[in-house]
């Protein structure tokens, strides 16, 4: 079928990055193929750069990376029938066995043996993907490709703020990375009485008050836990979305939140915290691990979330052809930027 | 304490309701003395006007009606601790016995031996109110005493829309009177995808949409099942919320919802309904009979929304002194109205 | 691959139910071959030898019918990776489409393109059944092929009793016939605090008594209401779980249970049911439509069932050779049984 | 009213506690006068002996030790109407304000304003104690008072053990002290699949074992992690309840439960615990803590576990006059026992 570009992690260690040319990809009965319009860079994508232990687990040499994308469909399997050539899609990342005990009981984003696109297998940094078509999520073509390509990680700001009912709550968003900022917005469209956003970095305070923050706290500049209080009567919030995984931030969150207050948590941390055990207890906490989407639940809520107004256009800062894909990963590494998007500069 | 003026049911039967003077009630040890600003005019008044079956087995001869309300504290008993003198306080009107099984399981909403007031005990159609403190609901006074006098029923508004999650999700609300359109902003607010108010009067579907609606439709001009149908791509909504207490509302709603939807049901209808049993079983539906409010994890919820910006301002048509209370009930009689508000013209 | 022995509808029109001989079905890459030990009698295959419209609607001529079953694994497709020859499964019998809303949603159990092992396509009175590799369920071979046979209506039964929690609460368990009974087994498992069986047919009581109910109910004999009443101090009871599609059973089943109590309806009226939807509002009932089987939730939690040691084969009444399905089919017809079992005579 | 015998702490600091006599207390209008039967011993009774930094903050020097009882009513204030004399009853140890927004919210559990009988207030170490009738546990005498007197810890078992569904289901109980072992029956009682008990004290696996475990893990001699994760197929349980509040204990338990497991957890650790937020945010991981009981809700449910026929007699090893109440306070020190249960020799 012909050739293509693709960014390639060429061999184990760091760096070894480079532009690559490679068949189109074979399309399976179940799959379909897709081609990329834009694909947006994610935090994954600069560990795999820098090899540390979690890619260095898991990224065999070789493989196409990135996994947030959007783009129409040229070629469908023969199996498949839920998607049509000439659909906008985007995709879950994580393709799932549905034989473990974890995907028989409605937990198939946690499956034991799930393989995930731009991680085990060939990515979206590239002109051409195929994947399951099971995997596809079929876009409305009203929003832009540069939105679409953010679906996926637009879904685990989702499974995070809607963990706990957040309408009429106080809700503090701890990280206004891109994931947390799209969560500000998401807990605004749903109801929140009031948003607090914990952020030191300056323009992401600027980009949470943009996605609907009514209040920004710099935690280096004040002291979080008195600010929150004051905030909230003295009482603390009802909810906290945790997105940082700064170890301070965790902590000072396990303290600002009232007593029998929900915690969804999807930053990692990378250390252990040492975590006043017995003060959760006393004061019934609940702690939540937030991992990936809900599949396909979260799908359909992200989905009912654009079409209720919600805005994640404000997280793209920066838009290049995806053969600048080394100038994205450096922004994305220096924390310069929001959410970067590489367009296919050469199908489209 | 001196007299003050109020209006009574003075005998059993139909109409029977007059201004009177009373003395000033007194105040028991864990009660609060609360000088009227507004009240609110509701169906139940009505339904004591005419002395339906209802109001015959429930209400004694000689009571002040009204139980919607705002005013001000102007005294409080001995052991009173939550509230003081000075404070604007508007009423959960379902005072509860704390002892029964329902009690003692959160449900307290649905207590065996519950004392309403402004049907079992004197209410507050009348210049002060006395009732324990523990039912007062304490108010931000930036809002508006006519505001504050329905914060009852938008109480059972709120206790039915936030039943279900409605964020990112269809949402039919069946009949559009004053609760009905403000559940329509609770559920616009908690970010629902789509609204659709189900009303036949022209001036209640102008308040639905005023208040969010996104789309109405008039049951009578249009087939709702295939309108509803129409609007969301074949599937049928995810939630219904029932106001109307209409035969024929409710069996359509039952038709135009999807497989497994949510139905929280408040409206009342007057005669047995014949209800497909099996094509409900076979849908998955789930049905909630909504019964007051939450004591008080709905009042909670509903000061939150105020503080979330939902406003219910809109459902007031009308607002007069409170002697003009039979003009107040004909127009309620009549559907003449959204909501009528009450003023205490003697004491404020 | 040689002929096998099945049972047909052979042609539209009551009765029209024949042994026949027919190819062993070929095998597609995700599907898988079972020989069948034991095959179970469902009120469904009544409907389809009686012809109703239920099955008029949806049952076409020629189809191997019959959908409760065990065997052994004697082929599998290509593709097949969770099933190997020689385990011993049972199956879901809802094949669903993977692609609808449902589906997406995690409701996949009401998917609108389900497609029925012995209704929609051949079944299980036969030597062998074909179906994907996804419905099966590996059965432990520790329990009987009679008892697995019965996982499917098992199911059903599981389905409805672990809808609402009912450790330490009173339940009423509405029709005992063998759906009912594995119900009863169910919830005193779960620590129901007290099991009421209300059930007219004396040897269906009995059986309730066997599975564990505490009080059995002739609804005939006794005011059920009362009766119930009775035995709860006055109160109700806290959860009902509705099998029998009775119109007065489940009439009387929302008057005796308690304010906020919980139903779950699995039974299927034949006609509407004049239903007192104020009576319900007003008393904060809860009502949820049982259909078929959580996909697989609930096969997880029937295996778990098994293994916590709750013991349905006392619900067998008859066990039988498959040539003698005629009898089975009458003897479930008149209701005189529990469960019946067809044993595959040809090839065991 | 004469006077009574009493166990006081007579002094801040280690030690002083004596027996002493005092005036009967007086009833106040809602409270209840309870002549002690039977007071059990808990480990805070302890923590107030040794005056750590706990009891040191809260315990006024003078107080009566003891929380843990039951009796039979002798005198009810004016207003109390849910209580008799003669009635036999346990208490709720917390005494609410029912004010604050968490008493407003149905968590009055953790109300910023509780007062803690035996604590902050006179307590059962006496002939009589006096406290609000609203805090009143009816009992059914049908169980002994030995048996009754552990109503409050049994509480804690219980709100620990229904926090997460447990019925069809694993579930591994570390720690198996008097609260651990009776969660052992009540998970038992409830329908759990498995029971694994981790316990390193031998007399404390053998009560688990008494109380229904399954199967019992000295976590010393064998390696927790991999000794679950082979009773469990290598899954790992569904649900953890931790009341140990040992930091190795909690460590492996975040470690052998599945990925989306429950984790209820009312040890309360003396230090903190270095805490792996990354994979337990990975693993979708629920962390709750348990803090005392809600109110009225975890009390209905004891209740009806006892009625369902949970004995948790076994956990009392000794009964001895409450005169010798020091060498109770030696046997819980040092933990040679279970529960110890002090008999009121004077007055019964």
């Amino acid at each position: 079928m012909g050739e293509m570009h693709c960014v390639v992690k060429t061999a184990p260690g760091k760096g070894n990055i480079a532009l690559e040319k490679r068949p189109i990809p074979a399309v399976g009965p179940r799959d379909i193929l897709v081609r990329i319009h834009a694909a947006a860079v994610c935090g994954t994508d600069v560990h795999i750069e820098e090899w540390n232990d979690w890619a260095e687990k898991r990224v065999p040499a070789g493989v196409i990376i990135g996994h947030e994308f959007a783009g129409d469909v040229v070629q469908v399997g023969a199996e498949v029938t839920n998607i049509k050539i000439g659909d906008i899609v985007s995709a879950e990342t994580h393709i799932v066995c549905h034989s473990c005990d974890l995907c028989r009981n409605n937990e198939d984003h946690v499956c034991y043996n799930t393989t995930t696109i731009g991680v085990h297998r060939d990515g979206c940094f590239a002109e051409y993907i195929a994947f399951p078509a099971e995997n596809a999520f079929l876009c409305d073509p009203k929003f832009s490709v540069e939105v679409l390509s953010m679906m996926e990680p637009f879904g685990a700001a989702v499974h995070g703020a809607m963990e706990f009912p957040v309408g009429a709550k106080s809700v503090a968003v701890v990280g206004c990375g891109p994931i947390g900022a799209m969560a500000v917005a998401v807990v605004k469209k749903l109801g929140a009485k009031l948003v607090i956003a914990v952020e030191p970095n300056q323009a992401r305070a600027e980009l949470a008050r943009t996605m609907g923050a009514d209040v920004t706290i710099d935690p280096i500049k004040q002291d979080p836990v008195a600010t929150v209080r004051g905030l909230t009567g003295g009482r603390g919030v009802d909810v906290v979305l945790e997105y940082s995984g700064n170890i301070p931030g965790v902590k000072a969150a396990l303290s600002y939140c009232k007593p029998e207050a929900k915690i969804a948590a999807a930053g990692l941390p990378s250390r252990p915290i040492d975590f006043d055990f017995s003060e959760f207890v006393y004061r019934g906490l609940t702690l939540k691990g937030i991992a990936g989407r809900l599949m396909y639940k979260t799908w359909e809520q992200l989905s009912g979330l654009l079409e209720a107004g919600v805005d994640i256009s404000p997280v793209i800062t920066h838009v290049m052809p995806m053969s600048e894909f080394a100038e994205g990963l450096r922004l994305m590494r220096n924390g310069e930027c929001g959410k970067v998007i590489l367009k296919n500069e050469w199908t489209n």
